[in-house]
């Protein structure tokens, strides 16, 4: 069976896309999240170019990792420098990782107007970066910057400068396609001239989704045979982004036959890959291949009920195999044994001819018809499901609000102001609060009036807040759907409004959103 | 020069996707803008499961494309029916549309279990489906779905269900990967099969994005001789979506040297990209290949002077080619130049050494920052160019407003009240309107205040109301932006809001909507 080693640098590469960062302690923890994965080199860092990552390879001294090798990334020496007293090269070795993975130019353009020096001394300064590094390092790769660029532009030149990195002592050919121009036929192509010039050397990949093809040219060079395949999770990287490990591992394993990453931890993907994107605070893409929500949600009917019987004639794989899970979009669900099956991923025990089911099915097409929509707020349907049960604690009622936008110039802002008068059990409470818009102000006063009975609503969150305006309805008086996301420690969950009057869809969402917390701690015994 | 026709459906499978929806009025500009594009071919709707789509091809006979033909989707006829009686069928032909589409079943599982038949009553099935349109269609497609999955499990009947499309009259073969499930090679190899068995046949690609591969696998198809590409803008689609034509029309044109668009029009390609994203009021992807904000954004100080010197350094493609543009990251742009790419952005000609043009980058920078976009508002930004060029007049000006949101109990909707003062010329006008919502109350306030001066503001209609929430700030304390389309009986213009207060970023909107009214009025001496 066909290896391949996998080479994650999310923490490197990754780090270089736009608007995506991460803290020192976020660096190590995802670190051993790809340890756990089973990748085989972690790569965390320029030790050259960056003092974060020094520390971080000090930080990671104090790990463990059971699967991984940690690798640091560096460029060949200055070229008015020798590899002896070259600063960067140095760093290299003081971060003392048992991989150490180097860049040199291949391309003849990049040698004059990059690097400012010619052909000759790049091939030079490629050897003795190599050669220097060689005693003290346990693997060793060389990376080739634009080597598919300098491989169209001059590929004798382009594979002079894989002889000299092998001649330094290079374990393995890391084939980059920097900018991400390439197509997978031509990266095929190139792959096998290396590997026919080089034959017993270790040949990797290194590919950029600049023309949303760097999993096909991975997975391409794959064929042509490289051993070794770097990428981010999630694609994750600078411009378009690096080529991404969720869908490679995938399509390796259970596409191509190819081993990787053990078979077993294909079920980690897809935590991996919100572990990830949680730590940057960066949201998920619904659609992502194999690890999104979406990836295999189910609309139609007929679809449904096709893949009840058979999941494969809808479905490329089944979804457990990545760690995700087959959805029916509530919207969608259309009889007695919908309600019943959706009651039952809460955890809820319903007879399908039970008269709480048609009443359910009932509330909800009403409810649908208003606009209101359950794919992203299950908190809010588990709270229909058990009205609907006669099971619904009411934890507070509302007496009234007013919330009251104040404009007092052209110039300055509104000022926002929100006053409640809510029951909780015998109690009248009756307080008021500021925001930052009213729907914040009534947020405010809300948690305000309640936290003094229930303490644990400080613990809730609200991380998401969405607006829809819903189609077919013109203009300002057009009714809108409001959807809350919210976590705390434990959970996340989302809950739905909807209304002609945006601060009551939002209302809507909130009391739902606390009223699930609460319900959800005392299912749980938390409270 | 081979070429490559493109077939969008975005329209119709496009709007299969979570979360992804458009209004009739949304479609029809959709549709106007493809057609603008210069696709070949725009999928409308499936009239026989959706009367919105009947709806929509009814407006869309009102409407002259210039480049396009509309085509209309759906399925053979049901097989306890004939085609001649077949409602479906009917509904196809009632679209008036030159091109239909038809799909049928290619894999025998389906053929089983989706649709309840034989293998041989299938055959039927295409033949009769096809026969009963022929006459009728300017241009005959079919859509042979899972192809791919069928020609997998069994070739010769996949192959048999081609022959019988062929003989019901279809002018080109379309192979679906509906699963998304297939690599490049596969895809690659059966089209040669079908294009052996079928040599004087035009066949086209129909790829799903399950396995991130849809664009190479377009690509793969076309490089066995396909001649028809489907897909959709920004590869919005079921599950993981489509095929991406943003990027699979960049990739022929720039890379492969096949001919689709006009290649003029390929600068619109970022443009129409926004444009369906707005409409459907989802957020871009900016790491999205071609035409994503960060697509050809540089970060590293190396990188940047680099590029500044040779582009295609770092460059896969010169951005403008595909309307987008370079980005620095790290160096704020600032002077001349970037003066006058910003004021092109918006197809504005100013002098590039006008101080005028200086301010409006200046504004334009501080409004964007704070989360201000004119791509779908370009009446906003028409009055920021006049206000610096001093030639912006005054219409009216705001003392102060208040708008109540009151709830009186838990089962009642809030009443939403507007109070509002405004002086125009010497007069100070106070008055109040109730509401659906606060926005619509203070709408409502703003027209009653002054109307009685400006008569012409009756003329003027809210068409769409759209709000977002910005990413990166968490909670109901978000910033929004409010995007209004407004229209009167000559035009459609739209005008944008941000403040961290809905009531606060709809004025603004409202404001603008007002004032572009106005002026356009007395520019085109209509008042």
């Amino acid at each position: 069976m066909q290896e391949v080693k996998i080479y994650d640098t999310t923490l490197r590469d990754g780090t270089q896309a736009e608007d995506f960062s991460l803290s020192l302690e976020d660096k190590v923890r995802i670190a051993m999240k790809l340890d756990d994965l089973g990748v085989h080199y972690i790569e965390g860092g320029w030790p050259g170019s960056n003092p974060k990552d020094v520390e971080f390879f000090r930080e990671m001294q104090n790990y463990q990792l059971k699967n991984a090798n940690l690798a640091s990334f560096g460029a060949t020496h200055h070229p008015t420098r020798s590899a002896h007293t070259d600063g960067n090269l140095k760093a290299l070795l003081a971060a003392r990782t048992p991989t150490v993975t180097i860049f040199g130019k291949t391309w003849t353009v990049h040698v004059r107007e990059a690097l400012h020096t010619n052909n000759e001394r790049n091939l030079e300064i490629i050897r003795d970066s190599l050669a220097f590094l060689r005693p003290e390092a346990k693997t060793l790769f060389y990376d080739a910057e634009h080597f598919f660029d300098g491989f169209r532009e001059n590929p004798d030149y382009a594979l002079a400068t894989l002889e000299k990195a092998l001649e330094g002592g290079a374990d393995c050919l890391v084939l980059c396609d920097t900018n991400g121009g390439s197509l997978p036929d031509f990266i095929q192509e190139a792959v096998g001239v290396v590997r026919g010039r080089f034959p017993d050397v270790s040949v990797g990949i290194h590919a950029h989704n600049d023309c949303e093809l760097s999993v096909a040219n991975s997975l391409a060079a794959v064929r042509a045979g490289v051993v070794h395949v770097q990428g981010t999770i999630n694609g994750i990287g600078e411009r378009c982004g690096n080529a991404n490990l969720c869908s490679i591992i995938a399509n390796l394993c259970l596409k191509m036959g190819v081993e990787s990453i053990p078979p077993e931890n294909l079920r980690k993907l897809r935590i991996v890959s919100r572990y990830v994107l949680e730590l940057a605070n960066v949201p998920p893409n619904r659609y992502q291949p194999f690890v999104g929500r979406a990836a295999f949600a189910h609309k139609g009917g007929v679809h449904i009920s096709a893949v009840e019987k058979n999941p494969l004639t809808y479905e490329h794989i089944d979804p457990a195999l990545v760690g995700n899970r087959r959805r029916f979009l509530i919207s969608d669900l259309s009889g007695r044994s919908a309600v019943k099956r959706k009651a039952e991923e809460f955890g809820l025990r319903l007879n399908k001819n039970d008269p709480v089911a048609m009443q359910v099915l009932e509330e909800l097409k009403d409810l649908e018809h208003q606009g209101f929509q359950f794919e992203a707020a299950e908190a809010s349907f588990e709270l229909l499901i058990n009205r609907a049960m006669g099971r619904a604690r009411r934890y507070f009622e509302l007496v009234g609000f007013r919330v009251i936008d104040h404009k007092h110039s052209e110039e300055k802002a509104p000022t926002s102001e929100a006053t409640i008068l809510v029951k909780v059990g015998g109690h009248v409470e009756h307080t008021a609060s500021l925001g930052d818009g009213p729907v914040n102000a009534l947020d405010n006063a809300l948690r305000k009036a309640l936290e003094k009975f229930y303490p644990q609503l400080r613990d809730m969150v609200l991380s998401d807040y969405k607006v829809r305006v819903l189609p077919g309805i013109d203009g300002t008086g057009a009714r809108v759907r409001v959807l809350i996301e919210s976590h705390d420690q434990y959970d996340h969950w989302g809950t739905v409004g909807v209304s002609h009057d945006i601060i009551e869809a939002s209302w809507q969402a909130l009391v739902d959103s606390i009223n699930y917390k609460m319900y959800k701690d005392e299912k749980n015994g938390r409270c």
